[in-house]
């Protein structure tokens, strides 16, 4: 995997060149691109003529980025992963593409999305084998930086579309607070959930990307950020896992106790069990809203399993929507005290290895901490060694606890790494 | 002016058809619209395709409707009110527009707004004087109602942009709850403020509108909704209101008392002056985020008043913005225990008269209600003995309650028109 902190120090130092790093870029995509359909568009000699105009000096130091195809793009097609869509040129750029632009970031290509960042599976294939989904909804851009084609690239969670394709492909990826990046124009699905993420070889690349990026203090390569103190939960109102996940968790649990990190059993308020189900209102009460207009002027054009979301999301009553946005303030507001006795918490990605593709996985263990707004991480660094595909565990904190999470997450994969 | 519900009712009677409703719009707009211009764009021809079309038998009965120009359409141009989107048409209607026509509604045209929904003034007139500005942003939707060319128009509301210009133009108007109504295809500005609004001639016809729109239980024509507890406050660190408006508020007070209703002064929670001057750094460093790419690629195009709006914008610290939605979350928390003693608050709308049409007019009555997501209504039927022109006053509520709000809104407008 093309690491974006070591390419940007290498580029800082001297070693390297925007331009150079691309084509190490497109060099990978030469490759395996055909095998792994990461991309809904790309256009290298667009991003070669780009690289040679990036000094590489500062920020992203030219680093190729990929977008998700659900963000709008002026010079690029942007098609939601729909044929509705296809061809479709955005009039202007999402403000995250410009802020990437803006602290010399490269806009590579956008990666492959399901329909509408929905369920219906993207094109791509997972890199470590091609029988099984990268997972959904962010599909290119997690098997795409898996496969080395980029080192960053950007994905968007309304359930579990950043943390459980980051699981399933074996990289790091955060979903950061709600709204600690702007999703205006991002394709909606369901704007109280709707959250950009990022995708990178290891923690310490996202969280440098995403320090460049927001201008936020999110660095957590070098310093000093304490022992966090580490509460795990098997989030139990969200199902049992299955094997593989176990494994990876209570590997997890392991490392940290070998690393010396307090690691305590934690169980969670009451409310984020009914946060956990109110999810499904939400979600699906406000996705057949964003839809409306393709579903009443272009059904034809929908995929069943699409059309059957929108019109569930349809049959929700107004006072189940009501009450779900409740249940979730009620949650939000309980999520305080947890925190007041650890710092994060360690849980599941997935519920065990990708599936077939078919499908694009299960979100159940993503759900509560989007609808709750809390900063997540996927931390990578275990294999199934049945399959030897990959399998995450997941860090969430407090709202706004960005960095500590990072963190603690890079601390994590750390441990993890000496295990190995 | 078009009274929505009188109109609807003598469709459903039968006493007139869509195509005759439409017909004594589009009369009004010949007379006056070169007068008040308060349509960015409008097709006869079209609507009376459409409203040949439309059974007039439920919802909104075939009334022609009013959208903002930052509400994308995709049969009818959109141009946010700016140079750079001068002709653009989105590939989506936003779902408000489907909604409304889900329910019988007729687009009938798109209503000037200021750029992109900020400060420059669009082209319209007061249509009670016309060296008075409408009121901004939502200035051709108010200006419209209040000029009788349509019954109901949306606008959108991030700091006063729907009650100031209700006020100034003499309609009722409301701000729900926030995300009552969806704003995706929205053109944002400032997505934690950013709300759908609608106006009407009375209270009673924007509530029938929002219901039939909506589908939720917010009529207040007929039905017995008991005798609202009214506080009163002046929202004191908004600063001082201007003579026209305190006496609009003492008028507003002397009916309530008229007609029995009871009226307490109350004092706000501490966090409200906390919040109200929080509005500033939210507003201005999600409008800065929100046209980033018009910022940067076409930054000659964008007036200089919205220009410097984006400079301040960038200018404001990440901590500044963080601890404005923490100031935020907190008043929103301390409001709960505002209502535990009344169940609406009278205010006012704004300052004082529409002023000159250089300006589109002060929000700092708004900012509060807008950043706390509370519902709100400007009760029109007031005007200034000096000047003629109209002075509302400001109803709001708890989160969620929009009917109650609603309910005593025409409470009040009903003891005002007792006293004309």
């Amino acid at each position: 995997m093309m690491r974006a902190l070591d390419l940007a120090e290498a580029i800082e130092a001297g070693d390297l060149t925007p331009a150079t790093v691309l084509e190490l870029s497109l060099e990978a995509i030469e490759v395996r691109e055909a095998d792994i359909r990461a991309f809904a568009h790309l256009d290298p000699d667009r991003a070669r003529v780009m690289a040679r105009h990036i000094p590489g000096t500062d920020g992203l130091f030219g680093l190729p980025i990929g977008f998700k195809d659900i963000i709008d793009t002026a010079d690029l097609p942007t098609g939601y992963g729909s044929p509705i869509y296809a061809g479709h040129r955005p009039a202007a750029d999402a403000p995250i593409v410009v802020m990437c632009e803006a602290t010399q970031g490269l806009t590579l290509g956008k990666t492959a999305t399901t329909e509408m960042a929905y369920l219906n599976p993207a094109p791509t294939f997972n890199p470590h084998n091609p029988k099984h989904t990268p997972g959904g909804s962010s599909a290119g851009s997690a098997a795409g930086v898996a496969a080395g084609f980029m080192p960053l690239a950007f994905g968007t969670q309304t359930g579990g579309s950043v943390i459980r394709p980051a699981s399933f492909c074996g990289v790091a990826a955060m979903k950061p607070s709600y709204r600690l990046l702007p999703v205006q124009g991002v394709k909606p699905f369901a704007p109280l959930l709707d959250t950009l993420g990022l995708f990178g070889a290891r923690v310490v690349d996202v969280a440098f990307g995403l320090a460049a990026i927001s201008g936020r203090d999110l660095r957590v390569d070098g310093g000093d950020f304490g022992i966090p103190r580490f509460g795990v939960t098997r989030l139990p109102f969200a199902g049992e896992a299955e094997r593989e996940s176990e494994e990876a968790l209570a590997h997890a649990i392991a490392a940290l106790g070998t690393a010396g990190f307090p690691v305590a059993d934690i169980d969670l308020p009451a409310a984020f069990a009914d946060a956990h189900h109110a999810h499904k209102a939400i979600n699906d009460f406000e996705g057949a809203t964003s839809l409306l207009w393709e579903y009443t002027h272009r059904r034809d054009q929908l995929s069943p399993v699409l059309l059957q979301a929108i019109e569930a999301g349809r049959a929700i009553s107004i006072a189940e929507f009501d009450r779900s946005r409740s249940l979730a303030n009620r949650a939000r507001k309980a999520s305080h005290a947890l925190f007041d006795d650890v710092d994060v918490v360690l849980t599941f990605s997935a519920p065990g290895l990708a599936p077939g593709r078919e499908s694009t996985g299960d979100a159940r263990y993503n759900k509560l901490v989007t609808l709750l707004g809390l900063p997540a991480v996927n931390v990578p660094g275990w294999r199934d060694s049945v399959t030897n595909l990959p399998v995450g565990v997941q860090v969430f904190g407090a709202f706004g606890d960005d960095q500590r999470v990072l963190a603690a997450a890079a601390m994590l994969e750390a441990a993890l790494a000496k295990t190995a």
